[in-house]
């Protein structure tokens, strides 16, 4: 990828990742939603199309930091929702780019893969618009999952612990009882003592000017 | 695939496709929603059997000319809405029909895959049912994109001029600055003057009647 | 797999798929869409971790005994709804478990395929979660296939016939041919006379505890 496009493409991950955790906060969703809505947003439309040509591995697979950027994009606009409000004309200009570099980026990879003209442009296609239908299927749509206490929560700390404790010197199948464990109570007790973690909600007045 | 077969399947992808429009058009989508919605009833099913099995190309991306008949037949749709009203009859037979070639193919396809009985049977079910399932959810829940000023027009035509541009003698980096400041441009334009793709509206009155 | 977590994995997606049955069943859902939305919340999870990691065969693919567990888990629970009203409490602690075990599953399926840290943990996530969120996209829209008169059946009955035939001596295309002419007047008859299957209907007054 060219650098101008390449530095463009990461303008856009970021702008739609804050376009998708603006979603999610309208629905008042927690921060896995948030995060989970922010990634589709950004990085569906590329992932759709890669699923589709059979084009392995994904793009955020090959390039791990792609989920960073959405995930500390979401947290940001989580913390900076008033802020990022008065951006709003900014965005929507950073999302016509990001619709526009996503598109050729699309078009480019199947491109390269040896695709004929009307696979091309579908390609394109999908990657420009595909995270936007995610988003809005998640937002009008929401899961459980994205509203209850401490279940995605569990399952990412379940996997952090996982990969600390398998640095460590400890047997393989001690880390996974330990891991089995330690999750099984911190749901439990979640459930029992109904921990939730804190939601976001962002009201918007200005929700229906075709966002 | 046997001739009968396959002759088969090209009528049930246009009637599927048919069913698809008709769905998106009592759901006021613009072309490009309408054309996706009848692209996914048609093909979808076939996707998510491939996209499970790990069988790639899809059959679309194999042979391109399938969409370009799924979209034919919903434009057509769009422009013959009240002629197609009068062949709701047919078309219902048309569909049982597409019901179970689609079926006979999903088991054919995992059968030659050397997939177990179970397998061919849930490849059958899935190939059959999958169309229907992704168009009921895109109706209900109506994506932004399928309703917005000209979005996925403007991913549809950046692609086209890349693919044009591409065949010309300019260097590819300027190829992508073109498409990339033309899309631009566009898509701000449709914003600042709200300009917008005509959608279509259908109304039916028999729209109980079990589809 | 380890022998412990392989168990745990097998009680974990029978809790699951009774936990999609029953709110497939809230919904009034005939057979197929029960089956269809427990097989989904059971297997889902790992099926989106492995196409979007590009691991296949799907574990239900190269397993489809697990297929028949959730289905027959999901057959019951539409037998015995009332009895599994009882057993709430339990199925909450083996959902619980289940989501620690997927998670963890999920971790080691990333890490035996060489992923960095990141894409573990992410991966642990999606196993554990995306059943989840498919069940309720699933039960708040309800594709129309979940309740029309044997649709999916003749899809199912067709895929059977066709396994059946297949092992007879009769030619291939003569199969094809009975398959398509049989399942054709089926579904035809199904629309004509309204055949319908039976429908499965789970009121549940503690349904807003969480679930």
């Amino acid at each position: 990828m060219p650098d101008l496009l390449h530095a463009i493409y990461l303008l856009a991950i970021v702008a739609e990742a804050v376009s998708g955790a603006l979603s999610a906060g309208q629905r008042q969703m927690d921060w896995f939603g948030v995060c989970f809505v922010a990634s589709v947003t950004a990085l569906g439309g590329g992932s759709v199309r890669d699923l589709l040509l059979g084009h392995h591995p994904l793009s955020w697979v090959a390039h791990p930091e792609y989920l960073w950027y959405t995930v500390a994009a979401a947290l940001l606009t989580m913390l900076g929702a008033r802020f990022v409000h008065h951006l709003r004309r900014l965005f929507l200009l950073v999302d016509a780019l990001g619709l526009v570099a996503f598109s050729i980026i699309g078009c480019r990879v199947a491109q390269t893969a040896g695709h004929p003209p009307t696979i091309i442009v579908v390609s394109g296609i999908l990657t420009g618009v595909c995270g936007g239908i995610g988003r809005d299927i998640f937002c009008r749509d929401i899961p459980l999952v994205f509203r209850r206490e401490l279940y995605a929560t569990v399952a990412g700390l379940v996997g952090i612990a996982y990969i600390l404790l398998e640095t460590s010197q400890l047997p393989h199948d001690l880390v996974v009882i330990l891991c089995l464990v330690g999750g099984f109570c911190l749901r439990v007790a979640a459930i029992r003592f109904d921990w939730r973690v804190p939601s976001f909600l962002y009201r918007d007045d200005a929700a229906h000017d075709g966002r």
